[in-house]
């Protein structure tokens, strides 16, 4: 193995490693009292059962992708390899690996949490970040011995040409991208069921606090953030990192193509090399969040992560500079890509953060009831678009004119190499809000209740920029994948005949023009979806805790006892059930585009349509998730802000109507919205693993 | 003139002589009460100060273009004619005087429509359609006659070659577009400013009846009705309507066209004859509707609409195997824009009527409260996109295969020939929601008003039709200034270039998706600042509306007067100021893409990325509109199903949530929504008129 072999397996290692440690170091913490470890350990077996069932129909699902994609591999000239079965097996695992292990340190860290936080903000803040650290490292570590794996497995050990094996590693992303999907939209759906069932018969119809050990939807609702919040959010950055560095290798390795051509072979290796650099960075920020004084916890976590961007920022030059001869072009993408995130990141913080304009202005509306509340929160959500989609745009334009397709492509590396740091960030506040919970519950007195609250707040800002990171990231993954795409066409057709299907000005520009409508429609199917099957579950889990509630007078008889168990498995079933149909929407929607267009049209249709779809979806998916997070998060705290004390604080008329702006939110911001990123990714994976079927069509 | 030329313009003289008789028939009908007179003038008064003011801003900015389009036909070589300046301001005028006469007449028939109620719903419902059908059939005979007057004045008189005469009209269509748009935007956000402001004072805030007459913002919000559903929707159509005549009359003169070459010169002349079929259906539509029974209103409105479709079905065959020699590509087209247009108007039909699952589904959802309510809106505002989609896509498909890019132009005049009576039903709905106010505030007494809400609720059926069909037409008019575009291109660049401009696989491409994902975003940015304008200008209101119920002791002094009027200045001011912005967005983003992106790229990129921005544009602008007018429609009804006496009827729990649902519907559907009609036109329409500068800048 050569140099940058080596630092790229190490790399790994050494997350996986740093991360053991962290494990080793939360395990010593004190899990706190009998009855706090209780609701952990209650927590813990919802968020297993659930992520346990859901691993059981993904079995099925897996299993019969891989049986498609063996069949297809085994038509004669389907230019599919059997590889790809192979690969995308283990992406699946690797995935639903990368979900469990967040999920399991996330349960074990939340009491802690709260037990740290008997002796100081700064303990418990420690606790949950490096919880938090854990699943970001993993992720990536995973993320980059996964590919790199499977790229030594099919080069160095059955020989297989760079451009076929590169080639392989789609159905690796698809095997990662899939599982995604069920991931976030599944846990989406059981944490907002939960919640909403919770909140709605609790704090509105029985007038009972956040959290009440008596409400039986409590347990379901900590379950939720962990299968939602972390398990959802892993998968789904495990799924935006594998593919980034995909994308601009397989597009790098593609024979005749203008990368392989200007920058050598090396440019194969970059991406891995960029992300085993983002490693090491990600691991040195962290240690600057340690030295974060107790009053600015959350400066210290904003500290560690532009630590971590000027290593990348630094080291990626020089590694550019080795690996490509001093052709600085792609250096530029990936910086372009490095900025573009912090900027979303921040614009999201902005329009979420109570102490700017957009959360004011809509607690103000307040004042005049919730249907102000809500129509300021749609405005405010909307005009949050301008500032993510303007910095995608020019990364993109940059990174094109310093690297054409290729720059496109590593952009997304660019903005994900600090994922270990950035996801650390924002799975520290699922623990954070579980630790509240578990204070509450256990009645370990309003000192400790306020500073678990005073994580939890924190939490909510570094989820928001989280989230405005994945799905920044999402967007420009996509873009990857599509340029991937325009380029993996090369292998097919002539440059005129690409030149001509991907044109407004050919004769099929019209189906050009019916993908772009049907793939920015998609999005908006697929939102109706999510959300409907949040009310339909939240509808029964109402129902469940409205009966319970009256049948087992538990407000009434203090003997009484909730059955925690049955709302948790209503969760679970419907989560389940709610999560299929979304998900083969995805799955098969480039199928049956590429397929019925290519079959109808001419020459060309297919592929005109699979692009026009991949575009289509990419813009309004992006907008919309921007869009749903922004307007959730802003509700969420614009509900906090009244909370605190303004505009006639807890119980005002003003509060209520922001209660139910949070509650409008609350499905938006933590179910319908980040599936889009989902979504996006996976159809753009998709049309690129089955391409050879595409070309088959016309 | 030869045979054709007579027939159109025979059409718009019968459509203006027609009008003129209904006009004649309407001012027979007895005006009412001294008190119903005093209403409507005020109505009528405040409506024509409105408009007055409007108007007088419009001048301002159709002079300052006007300018602008003289000095660049002044610059060597641009390619702009001086005739542009011309048809541009023609267009203006026009367009401002299509919702002027629809506005007078709507205020003309109020107070008899309510006065005829007396009788009979069907005497109340006969006057009303009669307004409504001046309206309709008054827009497509200026229309007519206003194409065609261009046409021939510069072709006939001037004789200038066709090609310079029909690239001229799109000055007509920029002209008609500019004016719609502050129109629908200036209409839109004074009607619903006026709407909440009443509301939310009167009904939520004092308990007061709807319309009644000690609300001092009452008189603003029936002026509303008429400035906003009448005169607003009026310009939107009209510019729809003659943009959809001259894209494929301007596509068809292009020298050298496929077109042209296909199907002779008699295609330039094809659109306007249909345009002539439609009118004369439109009028014999008329008369199917006035053979309704009492029981069936509605149905017999959908049967005028019908049977004028029909009509045009047949006899669009016949005109065009007459003029294209038998060569009857374009009727499949036409065909096929017809029936897309009525496919989307059952759709947005569905989606809005109490009687089916969504509306259901959202009142039942106010069991749970207000918010949830908002989810289910927005879900089932989501789903109804489906539908419109699918219908667009495959009219399109459909039309390119028969008659390519001309096809496609010419399938939206297919949709639009039947606007004299879909305009009809259309504008009948806000002549009966100012009779069931004015039956209010006159105390006409409990029967009158039951009747004029009867008729109230069947316009709020056919408006939420029309409203579909205003969506479905502005996109597929949009597609067809688009296919313009991508033709005009071929007066200045060779057929390579324009296929590479315009193609995902270049090296424009980062522009072109630029441009795709700007375009997207447009939609988003628009709504943001039409419905924080409604918010803004709502505020205003309320404050004066609790002034001076207070200081005036408007419930308490039974001798107290209300000052309708400053509530009208507040409205009337707001609106103009708000306007302005969301006006010079639509105006500006394509001069700004295409010089920006022009200069910055390779040669092409600001072709590329105008490709790009509309394209997007109508993606997202499409799909907003109709989620924004569906969701908002659902809102409406599923409050109206309530009030009808479902699941707890009036004051009920479910009742206050609904209205809070309505309230957030109101700007969806009546500001936001319909404004998005216009800014995928203008855009497209404003790409077009300026093309010859774009191509200087590359």
């Amino acid at each position: 193995m050569d140099l940058i072999s080596i630092i790229i397996v190490i790399s790994g290692i050494i997350a996986l490693l740093f991360a053991g440690y962290l494990i080793l170091k939360i395990r010593k913490e004190s899990p706190g009292s009998e009855k706090m470890q209780e609701i952990s350990k209650a927590i813990h077996e919802g968020a297993t059962a659930f992520l346990y069932s859901e691993n059981k129909i993904l079995v099925i699902f897996v299993s019969a992708v891989t049986i498609i994609l063996l069949a297809v591999s085994f038509i004669p000239n389907s230019n599919m390899h059997w590889g790809t079965a192979l690969a995308f097996i283990i992406g699946a695992i690797l995935s639903i690996l990368s979900g469990n292990i967040g999920m399991r340190i996330a349960t074990l860290s939340n009491a802690r949490t709260a037990e740290g936080a008997k002796t100081s903000i700064n303990k418990g803040l420690s606790v949950a970040f490096s919880s938090g650290a854990v699943m970001g490292i993993c992720v990536v570590g995973l993320g980059v011995l996964g590919v790199f794996g499977m790229f030594l497995f099919f080069s160095e050990i059955l020989h297989y040409a760079v451009n076929v094996t590169t080639n392989i590693l789609f159905g690796f992303g698809f095997g990662a991208s899939s599982v995604a999907l069920f991931a976030r939209v599944g846990g989406g759906i059981y944490t907002k069921s939960a919640d909403v069932g919770a909140d709605l018969v609790g704090k509105v119809e029985e007038n009972i606090p956040e959290d009440d050990p008596r409400n039986p939807a409590v347990i379901a609702d900590l379950v939720g953030d962990n299968v939602g919040d972390v398990a959802g959010m892993g998968a789904d950055l495990y799924e935006s990192y594998v593919e980034s560095i995909i994308a601009p290798m397989a597009l790098a390795a593609i024979a005749g193509g203008i990368a392989l051509q200007t920058y050598g072979s090396n440019a194969i290796i970059l991406p891995l090399t960029i992300a085993a650099i983002g490693i090491f960075s990600s691991i040195i920020g962290t240690f600057f969040v340690r030295t974060g004084k107790k009053s600015n916890v959350y400066s210290a976590m904003r500290n560690g992560l532009f630590a971590s961007t000027i290593l990348v920022g630094i080291f990626a030059g020089v590694a550019t500079w080795y690996l490509l001869d001093g052709n600085m072009g792609p250096y530029f993408a990936i910086l372009a890509g490095l900025i573009a995130g912090i900027v979303i990141g921040l614009n999201t913080e902005y329009f979420a953060s109570e102490k700017q304009k957009p959360v004011k202005a809509i607690a103000e509306a307040a004042k005049t009831g919730p249907a102000t509340v809500i129509i300021q929160g749609l405005v405010s959500g909307m005009m949050s678009t301008l500032i993510p989609v303007l910095s995608v745009v020019v990364a993109m334009i940059i990174s094109y004119y310093f690297a054409e397709f290729y720059g496109v492509a590593i952009a997304a590396v660019g903005m994900l190499s600090v994922l270990g740091i950035s996801l650390a960030t924002d799975c520290y506040g699922p623990v954070a809000d579980n630790a509240a919970g578990i204070a509450e519950m256990s009645g370990m007195g309003h000192e400790v209740r306020e500073r678990a609250e005073a994580l939890d707040a924190v939490g909510n800002t570094t989820a928001a920029m989280g989230k405005g990171f994945a799905i920044g990231s999402a967007a420009i993954t996509a873009l990857a994948l599509i340029s991937s795409f325009i380029v993996s066409l090369t292998i097919h057709y002539t440059p005129e005949q690409i030149l001509d299907f991907l044109s407004l000005g050919s004769s099929t520009s019209p189906y050009l023009v019916a993908g772009i409508f049907i793939g920015a429609m998609l999005p908006f199917i697929f939102i109706a979806l999510t959300m409907g099957a949040v009310g339909r579950a939240a509808f029964s889990m109402v129902e469940e805790v409205r009966y319970q509630f009256k049948e087992l007078k538990l407000l009434t008889d203090p003997d009484a006892k909730p059955d925690y168990k049955r709302c948790v498995s209503i969760s679970t079933k419907r989560a389940l059930r709610e999560m299929i149909v979304p998900g083969l929407l995805a799955v098969l929607s480039p199928v049956i585009v590429g397929v019925v267009f290519g079959f109808l049209g001419p020459k060309g249709s297919g592929i005109a349509a699979l692009g026009g779809l991949l575009i289509g979806s990419i813009a309004t998916g992006f907008l919309l998730a921007i869009f749903l997070a922004n307007a959730g998060g802003a509700w969420d705290n614009a509900k906090k802000y009244i909370e605190a004390g303004n505009l006639g604080g807890k119980g005002s008329p003003a509060h209520k109507a922001t209660v139910i702006g949070d509650t409008v939110g609350d499905p938006c911001k933590d179910t319908s919205g980040p599936s889009l990123n989902i979504l996006i990714k996976l159809m753009s994976v998709v049309t690129l693993v089955f391409l050879p079927i595409f070309v088959m069509f016309g």
